[in-house]
């Protein structure tokens, strides 16, 4: 089943839309007849039963489907939720930005007003030309909890998307040791095209291509199953800090191939057009603009 | 003036209570007959006439004092304003700390539920011994923006606090280059006891005396004419990322002293009581706790 969220015009509540697909088309949730509300928090949360309820009301739904090209999509996430990034987690990554293989998931904090969504410009700020890309596969927690073990860790994941987890790279490495500046540029980063629930895909999304390309030229190429902490590891070690909820969001980490390790660098500048791929789950597509 | 916040009864909305003081004694804000709503985020942003109508109010008012002992004492700001926090902003903490004295802000972010209120217990995780002591000023916006100069940022503090900003060493230094981690365990730090509107104080808090005791003894002391780079300073920086909003936080830094700086390491324990106090803001108490 995938979800995306969209913004409601501004007299509109509640402020976020969410559309389901039926094949190609996507409808509005707000169309269908339900026996509960979806929210942007409940939306990876779904068992069995309330998805064959969705599936039940999409077929029998007689609503136009939505235009989404004339639509603003948004991060298919909680405003509220956590967004939790995982630095150096492909060791050929690692190696080209001549760091330590870690010993355990480097974590670090995005706002949601850093991420736009889908076909939304990514903006690079008049502070910066090194604005870099980086693809990353994106899981989203059905539940939280403190402590989990790997195999609560594992179970907890209720959908995946795609990132770009865009970044300005002078603030994040030649101003000091934190990378949360350079992490946070808002609408730096994009999540989209959509969330896929977990049913649909292999336990932890693993061996799954994932790939960017600039301007149509593929510039990282890897698959997920060279992450050096898998899904599981990652959430079950961030519940070690944080009492996790549903909702709250993990960007996996990025392989090989961004522009500030290539020689020359090859940062992305405004008409620049970026594509961040990950099989099976989806293509978030977004064009560069200046600020 | 002076705000806190508490906790109220599960049953009541809104989830949190906003109390004001006259003098030693403080009142429910809903008690008192206000021509506007008092709100976590708007409590930073009032201007002198809003504060001359809570004072007549006050005057007016004939309820009962809260007992503030008998409440749960809450984090005084938003919980959805983003806590932007500081490091190695005093030169002789980055001394100790063996870290270069930085050439800009350092910046991290922290969640919200990594504070607890004023004499509410800071939790020592199982999985962690390091659990130490940083005692900051904390500075709170009354409005926002994007790329503040020096003045806008310096008018744009509504009110101050003090924070613990309890670290969780390990974690935070031994286990890869982010500091997110150690930073983040819930209920780790506290923010307190009060809010101070900025109107009672020097401006951007400077040429206060600072300092933390563990179990009664001093083990920092500072004064925030010690800071690297002021509140305005800071807030300026983080406006070139952030698109700040009112109510966001800035938790300033932590002068030397720290327990992981010393010979031997000197940690918070269950039966501890940590205080931090800032000069004309008030003293934020809080005994630890074994989860």
């Amino acid at each position: 089943m995938r979800f995306t969220f969209f913004k409601q015009p501004a007299a509109q509540q509640p402020a976020i839309g969410i559309a389901v697909a039926r094949g190609d088309a996507w409808f509005d949730v707000a169309a269908l007849d339900l026996p509960f509300a979806l929210t942007p928090e409940s939306v990876s949360s779904l068992d069995e039963k309330a998805r064959a309820s969705i599936t039940r009301a999409l077929e029998g739904c007689n609503a136009a489907p939505l235009a989404l090209d004339a639509l603003t999509l948004l991060p298919p996430v909680a405003p509220g939720a956590r967004i939790f990034c995982v630095g150096l987690n492909y060791a050929d990554h690692a190696d080209e930005s001549k760091m330590q293989k870690p010993d355990f998931p480097v974590i670090f904090l995005r706002s949601y007003e850093s991420f736009v969504g889908h076909e939304q410009p990514l903006v690079r700020p008049r502070v910066s030309e090194a604005f870099d890309y980086e693809g990353e596969m994106v899981a989203v927690l059905a539940r939280g909890g403190r402590y989990l073990g790997i195999e609560a860790a594992a179970s907890s994941v209720g959908a995946y998307s795609v990132a770009n987890e865009g970044s300005i790279r002078d603030y994040q490495l030649r101003r000091g040791p934190q990378w949360t500046m350079g992490k946070n540029f808002d609408s730096s980063g994009s999540i989209g095209p959509c969330l896929v629930t977990a049913d649909e895909l292999p336990p932890l999304g693993k061996g799954l291509a994932i790939s960017t390309r600039l301007n149509g030229e593929t510039v990282q190429q890897s698959n997920t199953d060279s992450m050096i902490f898998d899904v599981a590891q990652i959430i079950a070690y961030v519940s070690e800090a944080f009492d996790l909820r549903a909702g709250d969001v993990i960007v996996s980490g990025t392989p090989a191939g961004v522009g500030a390790a290539r020689k020359p660098p090859l940062f992305m500048k405004p008409g620049d057009r970026v594509e961040v791929e990950v099989e099976r789950i989806g293509t978030v597509v977004n064009a560069i603009a200046a600020e």
